[in-house]
Order: C-alpha cells, then structure tokens, then sequence
C-alpha cells in the first residue's frame, strides 16, 4: 500500500553537489519540496571533480582496463554524495536515508560503462516511504547486474537515473539541478537575445540534445518521453519559482507551439568527400557499410550528380572519429569494395539546425533559412532535414554569424 | 569442490596502497605468492589519506551523525582501492577482482561504525577460485546488516577483515603488511638495541597491542588466536625473505621461549586519585559501576590501607576519559553514593610493561623489574600484574630510561 504524497524526483549533478556548502544549498530545496508535500526521492552525481580523480586512476592504472573494475571504482562518487545528503537532510530535521545502486537494487544489463537499466523494483522504497521516510537520497548512475556486479550508465548517466526512478514511481515531476537555469533558443553566450523557453518538447529536446545543447543526456530525454515524464530543468544556483526552469514535456501540454523554437550548433562536425567515386547501383551501400562497422557515426550524406559514371559523395561525422573513417575507406578501396581518387576531409566546419515542432504544420521554414543565410553571404555545404528540424554545414568562422541570423529571422527573442 | 590451491591472506593497510606507485609494489608481492602457489585473498584499506577525508565531510555535516550513513560514506575509500588493486593485478596478467563488502557477503551485527564479523559465507569466492581466479581482492574494514545495510568494522577494521578470511578459507597464513618490518621486543625509536622478533605468540601480542604497540588491533588478535590464523607483520617496502617480519603463533610453534619478550610503554594513561574515601564494605563496586556505566576504561586499581575508616583510592584510565571520570566521580559523590575529599587527576604520567610467555614458569620477573627501576631512581606509581605481564605507571620523564632499563635487564637485545 504505496504512501499516499505525491512523489518528486530531484536530481543534482555534480556543480550542484561540488562541496558541503553546495549539498546544504540542495538539500533546502529538498526540504522545500518535503513541505510541499511530497515524498522525495533525490538523485545524486559525485561531487564534482570526484568522478574524474577516479577515472585518472584507472586510465594511469589500466588503459585497457576491465571495465567491471571501472564500474566498481568510479561509482564510489556517487556513493559519497547521497550518505552526505541524506546527513544533511537528518540535520535539517527531515527524515532521509541514502540508497546505494545494488540496495534499491536498480538492475542494469551486463554491458559495464555503458548499462541500461532494465528494472527498478520500487517495494524497497515504498516501504521505507510507507514508515515515514520522507526523502529517499540515491546514488546516481550506477546500478548492478543480474550477478551482483556494479555497474554505471556512462557519463551523465544520472539524469538517466533519475528519469527511471521518476517513471518507476510515477513522479509529478522529474527536476533536474544543474548550472544553468533552463533551456534557450539558443546558446546565450552567443547572442544576448538568447531567451529561455518557458516548456518544450520531448521532440525537440531531444533534436537540441543531440545537436549540442548539452544540458540534459539524451537517453534520459528519450526514457522521458518513451513514460511521459515531465521534466524540468532549473538552476541549483538561483531561488525556484513555479516558473523556474523549463519544462520538457508533451507537445499536447504546449498550448501554442512556435514554428522554429532553437537554434543549435555544434563544432564537432567534420565533412569527408570522398572525390570522384565510380558509381553504380549499390555504390552507397557499399561505402556507409563499412563505416557503420567501423563505429564512425555519420549524420549528413551528399551525392552529387554523376557525370562519365563517377560521382563525389559527401558526409559528416564528429570529428574525433575522423581517423577511423579514413581507415575504413582506404580498407573498402584497397579490398575493391569501392574506387575513389581522393578523401577530403574538412574539420573546419560545424553544423547549425533550427528545430521545431510547428515545423510539421508550416511549410517554408528551410527557405526562409537558407535565404536569412544568404544574406549573410554564408555559404550553406551541406544540408540535412528531419521532421521538425533543418541542418546546415557551414564554415566554421560562420557559426556565430548564423546563428545570430537564424535567432533573428526566426524571432527567437519574443514569446510565441 | 575448493580449489585445491592453498590460500593465502594477505592485507594492505593505508600507507602501503597510498598512491598508484605503492599499489603497484603491493601487488608485485601478491603476484609472487601466485606464483609460489597460492590462491591469494588481499583485503585492502582506503589510500592513506581518504578515509580521514571522508570523516571530516561527515563530522562537519552532523556532527551527531547516522551512523549507518557514516558506514555507507566511509565505506567507499577501501572500494576504490580494490578495484585499483584488481586492475593493477590483471595489468601483470593476474586474474584477479574486487569484491566489496556486500558482495562477499561479510555479514556483521548491525552495530554500525563498529560492528562485529557475525559470517563470512566462502562459496562466492570459492566458485570463482574454482573458475581460475587466482586473486580476490576485498575491500576491507566493511559489511552488510541482515537487513542489507553497510556497517564498518571500527578504525584498523581491516587486519580483522583479514584474518576473519584467513579463518574462513582455513588460509595458509595471514600477512599484514604494514609499515613497520615486525614486532620489535621494543620502540625502536627509544632504544637502539631494540630487537625483531622472529616469532610471538598471541598472548603476547594480545598484551603488547593493547598496551600500546599499535602495530595490530586487538581484535585482530584476539580473532587469530580463537581460530589458531598464523599471523604474520611485514613491511611493504622491503623485499621479502622466508623469515622477513614477525609470525605470530600459537606459543606451541614457539620452540623456546623467552621469559620476558618485550618491553611495552603508553602515554596515553592517567592516575586518578579520590582522595579520603569513606571506608566500608563494597566501596569499591560503589566507585567503579559508576565509572564502567560513564564508559571509562578502568586499567589499574590500587587501594590504599585504610586509616580511621577512611582511605584513598587509585585507578588509571585513558587520558580521553579523565573528564569523564570526573564527571561520574562527582556525581556519585552528589547522589550520596560515594563520599571523597577530592579527585585528583594525574596526567603526567606514563605505563610501562614488561610482557612474556615464559613468566609463567619462571618466578622473580616482577622483583627483578622493581630492582632495574630502582637502581635508575624511577619511582613507581601503581603496580599491576597478569600472568604474563607486569606493568608499572611511573613519572612520565622517566618513560624512556624505564624502558631502556629493562630492555638491558631482560637482555632483550640478544636472541632467547
């Protein structure tokens, strides 16, 4: 028989929790929360720096390390963190205890360093709840296998946690503390117009996610929007309001959705030519293959028109995998899978996307994005689409310039 | 089945895995004795330096802590290091991994913070033993609660840890490695004819630990002589031989042994004077129930002879408690209990011991200790005997030449 309060789910990543003092300042949040009424349960993330000392020691100790070592020590973080909050919490008069991964157990697949979790059985928690817990701390990021071993989710792996628990136990809400105080229409540092979005989608969070907004882990965007878990961005730093922080949430929950709602960039883009391939049918097939096997993850692809049966064929991956698809290609000619006379690879580009939900009911914004482009006399190299967003490659010197246009030519600075 | 290797037990303390260099020099010895045949059990503590670090974030969040969120802070320094030791063991093609606590399971009371091994089940370790795993490395100094909370086993938990696994797996032997080479028949630092011991036995070093040769805990002691563990102290910093450090054994593996085998001190005492204490029948009970309730540790007790109905009593206990032996003294007095002139605390003085198996069947050591301390003008304070140690509190100046008086006496200097 579950408690009856409302859950929350309160997580705080590593600047948040950095010191004593820091942990103090979360756990008033915390509190606050406690008498709002509900049952909390907070996810917690090594103090900061805590993570790294311990991934040093293991790359110094082992660099092909076994990563069921790695799991086992670099979880210890994590683990530091919820004893001191759930302190902290007691002294503040709140009854709190902390979870470590194998005691809720949060059950993970075998595949160390990166795990997914697979189960998160909530009688542990209940019970404690049902006898008058009120705040329940666990440690982030980690879990354990089938076997008893401890594993962790990969880096940023606690916004993760914290999504599953908040499906698990069916949160309210699922608040994620962090150092910034929401999400934005664009990087702020880049234009003052910047302005932060009062909800946004789980679609669209997750195009900015993956295009280098980086404030929330993608899988943990996608796990939100797979249980519909609302869930809020805000800042550690500042003093919460009910409108504090951004929402991501269902598009349905979103009264009136703007056309274009960011512009996202990313300078972990390069773009490979592959120059004067002999095409034939299949000649596709035959070149991403082997850089699908190669682990090079490629996101824009270009085929030129082909003239006297040979081609160019363009695409973009990050940059730090830039080596391996080069090797994958001379691999592919010299095995006769493919013929080309040259691989050109430019680092010196980056990738700028306008996303938005409206996009699906309003024709024309590309257009207007590639002529506000235009007019900057940025030349666009190459362009990707999807559902509800537009990418570009474009110089690198440009970035800025383009974004500035986009923000501008979308509107991005007023509400909706 | 268990394998039918023989197991060793061999444990690290904190200044012997400080760094990643000093872990790498504790498991090159681990991997000789893989090589000299062994199934190999290394329990390690947290790198020097890291629990303290952790207690101090605790005492400073709650000073009256939980106890069982203590357990669950502190706890995490010894699981780092052992998985930096099963890393660094594989790195040397080693199959080794780490096991915490929980995972063993070493199951304790429930007295966190200072908990008591209640079972160690071996079929955990014995299956992966039996698997060809030549090393398990367990994080030492922690378990688990029957209701799957952390406990930890006290400070210097670890060498108890050890040889609770020595016990458990009927191990060979187990090696403490330490700081120091053996247990010396006295401070080196006090006298420079201060000689190794080859071997003791339990008894013995049952006196000295806890007579201030703070080599090994007690318990671990204590523990090895109910389960007859072969205990041996050597230095992580020497190269080993057959005979390096100090076995201790069972008094039976002693071929000869000496009369008096070690000269103990300790500082850490005071002398507590009440002062005309009114005289009657069970007086005695009167003053030191109240003092074990307060949690004073009541060592030596002299009575003097009574004059006039009245007299004076004597008693030593840690210098930590003279407070609150104060304490309970006055209120015992209040509470009509007890009646005394006055308490006078006595700081400045020091115990020293004279510790040996062969007292037993040899009369005379005590006179002959008064008659060394005599002839160098060293007063004694109080006097108490057991039946294989004599110790004296004397003026704490005297705390050196006392000790030097009686190595010379005893001929410690010179091999039994």
């Amino acid at each position: 028989m579950p408690s009856s309060r409302p859950r929350l789910v309160m997580k705080f990543g590593g600047t948040s929790v950095a010191d004593l003092a820091r942990i103090q300042n979360a756990a008033l949040k915390v509190q606050k929360e406690v008498k709002n009424g509900f049952d909390v349960i907070v996810i917690v993330s090594a103090m900061s720096g805590k993570t790294n000392e311990l991934v040093g020691w293991v790359n110094e100790t082992a660099p092909m390390f076994d990563a069921r070592e790695y799991d086992a020590i670099v979880s210890s973080g994590e683990n530091v963190t919820a004893g001191l909050m759930a302190l902290t919490l007691q002294e503040m008069g709140v009854t709190a205890r902390s979870w470590q991964g194998w005691q809720v157990p949060l059950k993970t697949t075998s595949a160390h360093g990166a795990a997914r979790i697979e189960e998160i059985p909530t009688d542990n928690l209940d019970k404690k709840f049902d006898q008058g817990i009120k705040v329940a701390v666990v440690a982030g990021f980690q879990g354990i296998t089938e076997d008893g071993r401890i594993t962790t989710l990969g880096r940023g792996g606690s916004d993760t946690t914290a999504v599953a628990f908040a499906a698990a136990f069916s949160a309210s809400r699922c608040d994620i503390y962090t150092d910034v105080d929401g999400i934005y229409t664009t990087d702020p540092r880049i234009t003052a117009k910047a302005r932060k979005l009062e909800k946004i989608s789980y679609e669209e969070m997750l195009e900015l996610a993956s295009l280098g907004a980086k404030v929330l882990q993608t899988r943990s965007v996608e796990l939100a929007m797979r249980f519909k878990v609302r869930l809020r961005v805000l800042s550690s730093f500042e003093n919460q309001t009910d409108n504090s922080g951004t929402l991501v949430c269902d598009e349905e929950e979103i009264m009136e959705n703007s056309v274009v709602s960011g512009v996202a960039y990313s300078r972990d883009e390069a773009k490979m030519t592959l120059v004067s391939v002999a095409d034939r049918p299949g000649i596709a097939a035959a070149i991403f293959t082997p850089l699908a096997k190669a682990g090079v993850n490629v996101d824009m692809i270009v085929q030129n028109i082909s003239e006297e049966g040979r081609t160019d064929m363009t695409f973009s991956c990050p940059t730090d995998q830039v080596k391996r698809a080069e090797a994958a290609m001379e691999e592919a000619k010299n095995s006769g899978e493919i013929n080309f006379h040259g691989l050109i690879a430019d680092q010196d580009v980056c990738k700028v996307s306008v996303v938005g939900i409206g996009m699906r009911s309003h024709a024309g914004v590309a257009a207007q994005m590639f002529e506000a482009l235009s007019d900057e006399g940025v030349n666009i190299k190459v362009i990707t689409t999807s559902e509800i967003k537009v990418s570009v490659l474009v110089d690198r010197k440009y970035m800025e310039l383009a974004v500035q246009a986009l923000h501008d030519t979308f509107g991005l600075e007023k509400a909706a």
